[in-house]
C-alpha cells in the first residue's frame, strides 16, 4: 500500500517510525494518554525531549559549547530570527547565494536593517554550480556569513565548508541535515526544518554556538530569542510535543543504521545510482555541475518538455509520487532523503528506463 | 486503558479523532502516504487545509469579512505577532489584565515600543474576578484592546464580550474557543493555541478583520505577517501539516456534537456539576467569583495543602490524571475541555468524595 514518495518535504518518513508512533497512538509509554496529550512539563515527556535533544548531540557530535533549540516556525522563521538574534540594525551580515532558498533567507535579512551584502553569488551558471572551495570572503566585521548548504530546488550541494575567520558561520540545513557527517565546530549557528530529514513540519533545529547566545535585538520575540529559548531548554511556551517525539524516534532510527555514517553510504549510493543513471542516459539530463550535486535533490529534464506531466502522472500510478520539478523551474526532481531506501532509487530508475524506452 | 486527563494543555483530545487518525496514519486518503507525509502544496493537502478553514468558518461563525489563518509558535508567538500586526512605535495599546497570562502578553507587547497602558487589572482580587460588564473604558485613539477570556491557571473567564467602541478588541482565546458560541463580529483578532480544544500543540488560530491587515510593521516576520499569511492562504512557508489536518478532525468531531451549541450544553453541565459539588463540599473550594469561574478551568483548594500531594498522586492511580494545580499557585486544578465527556467529571467527584471520606 505504501508508495515511494519523492516530496521535498513535507517528505517521506521511516515506515518503522510511523509504525511505532501509530502503535503507541493512543497510549504512549503506559501513561493511558497519547503523546500529544501529554503535559509538557510531565516527568514522561521532559525526558522525551532531553532524550530527542542528547541522541542528536550524540550523531552530530554537537560539542558542550553549543545549545540545541526546538524552534517554532521552521527554516523560514530562522530567516527572521537569525538577524534579530545574531546582528544590530547598521551590521554587516553576508550570504553566499546558490539558489532560491539562500536568495529568500537574504531577501528577509534585509527587512531588519541590516547592511545585507552578497558575497557570492551563482546566478551566471543559473544557479547550477557552487563557489570554488577558498573563494568565498567574508566582508571584515560581518556580524555573520550565511549560506545553504543544499538548496532544494535546484539540487545543489556544497561539497565543502566555507572557512569564515571569525565571522561566525551561519547554515540553513534544512535538507541535508543528518544526510551525512558534518563537523559542527566550524558553525556558529545550524538550523533546519524538520519536515525533510527529522520529521513532520512545523519546527526547526537551531543549533548554535555559546558565545552568540547574547547578541539578540531587544525586540526580538520571546519564543524566537535563543538565550531565552535556551535557558528554558525550548520550553518557555508549549513546544511542538509531537515534532520533538518523533524526531526522537526518527534519531533512534538513524542511530541503529549507523549514525551518519551509515546515512552517508546509504546516501551517496542512492545518488550515485541515480546520477550514473542520468548521465548515462542520452534521454534525461541533469543541469548541475558533478561538483555541487546534491544527495538529497536530484532534479532531471527531459529534451522534450512535453512529456513532463505524462511521466509524473505514470510514475504516480506506478507508486512513485511527487516527481514534479518545483513550480518555478519545472522538469522533474527526486528527493531523496534518508528514509528512501535504495529500492525506491532502483524503482525509479525502473521506470525511467521504460518510459524512456517507449517515448525515445 | 485510556485515562481522564484534566492537563491544562496540551490537553485531551477525542478519543474518536485519535483513533482515526491512527487508522489512516501511514495511509492517507489511499495516497500510500501519511498525512505528514504529503507535500503541503499536494490537491489533497490544500483540499484538507481548505476543508478545515471552511469548518472552523462555518461552526464559529466567520464572516467573510475575516481572515482564519494558522500560523506557528501558538499564543505566545501572538503575544509579539499582535504588536507587530496592528501598532506602530508610540502607539498606545490597551490591556486588560484577569491573571498571568493576561500579563505575559503585557509584558510581551512593552519589548515593541508601543505605550502599553493596562486599563484594567484585577490583582486586588489576587485574578479571581473580572471587571464589571461596561466598567472597561479604552484609551482613546489605542490601537487595540488585548484581554484573556478565559485565564487557564487561576480559571478564571469573562461572561461577556467587553464593547470596546472603534478600538479593536484583540482576544486570547487559546483556552476557551470552541467551547461554546462566540459573536466573532465583536472582535478585531482572536487567536488562540491549538493545544486545549484544537489538538496537539504548535499552532496558533488567527482570526483577523480585513481592515486590520495592513498595518504590519516593515520588520514584521514574513511567516508573522498577516496580509502575506492570508495572501498565501497560510502557506507562505512549509504549514505544520500534521495540526492543521488533527484540527479539522476535531471540527467534524465538534460539528458532529451539535457544533458550539453542543459544546456549550456539554460543558456547562460539565462545570455546573463540578462547581456545585465543590460548593456544596465544606472540605474543597475554589476561589473565583461565580460570575467569573472558567468551564475550562476548575481550580479546588483543601484547606490543609499538604494533601495535596497525595490527592493527586492516588487521583492518577485511578486514572484521573494531571490534576496538579499551575506551579505558581499550587492546588488542584481540573481542566475539562470539549474533549473531556462527563464520564470524566463524574469520575473525578466520585474520587473527591472518597478522598474526602477518608481525610476529612
Amino acid at each position: 500500500m505504501r508508495v515511494f514518495n519523492f516530496s521535498a518535504g513535507p517528505a517521506m518518513m521511516p515506515q518503522e517510525v510511523l509504525e511505532q508512533a501509530q502503535a503507541e497512538l493512543l497510549d504512549w509509554q503506559n501513561t493511558g494518554m497519547s503523546v500529544a496529550e501529554v503535559s509538557h512539563r510531565s516527568k514522561e515527556f521532559v525526558a522525551c525531549a532531553a532524550h530527542t535533544e542528547e541522541l542528536l548531540r550524540q550523531i552530530m557530535g554537537i560539542g558542550p559549547d553549543f545549545k540545541v533549540l526546538f524552534i517554532q516556525g521552521g527554516a523560514f522563521g530562522q530567516f527572521a530570527d537569525v538577524p534579530l538574534n545574531l546582528s544590530k540594525p547598521g551590521d554587516v551580515v553576508d550570504f553566499v547565494l546558490t539558489g532560491q532558498w539562500g536568495t529568500k533567507a537574504f531577501k528577509e535579512a534585509k527587512k531588519f536593517g541590516v547592511q545585507a551584502t552578497v558575497v557570492a553569488d551563482e546566478k551566471s551558471s543559473n544557479y547550477t554550480t557552487t563557489p570554488a572551495q577558498g573563494s568565498i570572503r567574508p566582508t571584515p566585521g560581518s556580524a555573520y556569513l550565511h549560506y545553504t548548504p543544499n538548496e532544494t530546488i535546484g539540487g545543489v550541494e556544497f561539497g565543502y565548508v566555507p572557512e569564515t575567520g571569525d565571522v561566525p558561520l551561519v547554515a540553513d540545513l534544512s535538507s541535508t541535515i543528518l544526510s551525512r557527517p558534518i563537523d559542527v565546530s566550524k558553525f556558529g549557528v545550524i538550523y533546519a526544518g524538520t519536515q525533510k530529514n527529522m520529521g513532520p513540519a512545523g519546527m526547526a533545529v537551531v543549533i548554535v554556538r555559546d558565545d552568540l547566545l547574547d547578541r539578540a535585538r531587544p525586540d526580538t520575540p520571546s519564543i524566537w530569542n535563543y538565550r531565552l529559548m535556551a535557558e528554558n531548554n525550548s520550553m518557555l511556551n508549549t513546544p511542538p510535543t509531537f515534532s520533538i517525539y518523533l524526531l526522537g524516534k526518527i534519531l533512534e532510527w538513524v542511530d541503529a543504521r549507523g549514525g551518519l555514517e551509515g546515512m552517508e553510504e546509504r546516501n551517496r549510493t542512492k545518488a550515485e545510482t541515480l546520477y550514473s543513471f542520468v548521465d548515462s542516459s542520452g534521454f534525461y539530463s541533469n543541469p548541475v555541475a558533478h561538483d555541487s550535486r546534491s544527495w538529497m535533490n536530484v532534479p532531471f529534464l527531459m529534451a522534450n518538455s512535453e512529456l513532463n506531466k505524462q511521466f509524473v502522472a505514470e510514475a504516480a500510478e506506478a507508486g512513485l509520487t511527487n516527481l514534479a520539478g518545483h513550480r518555478s523551474v519545472g522538469g522533474m526532481r527526486a528527493s531523496i532523503y534518508n528514509a528512501m531506501p535504495q529500492a525506491g532509487v532502483d524503482a525509479l530508475i525502473d521506470f525511467m528506463k521504460e518510459f524512456e524506452r517507449v517515448h525515445a
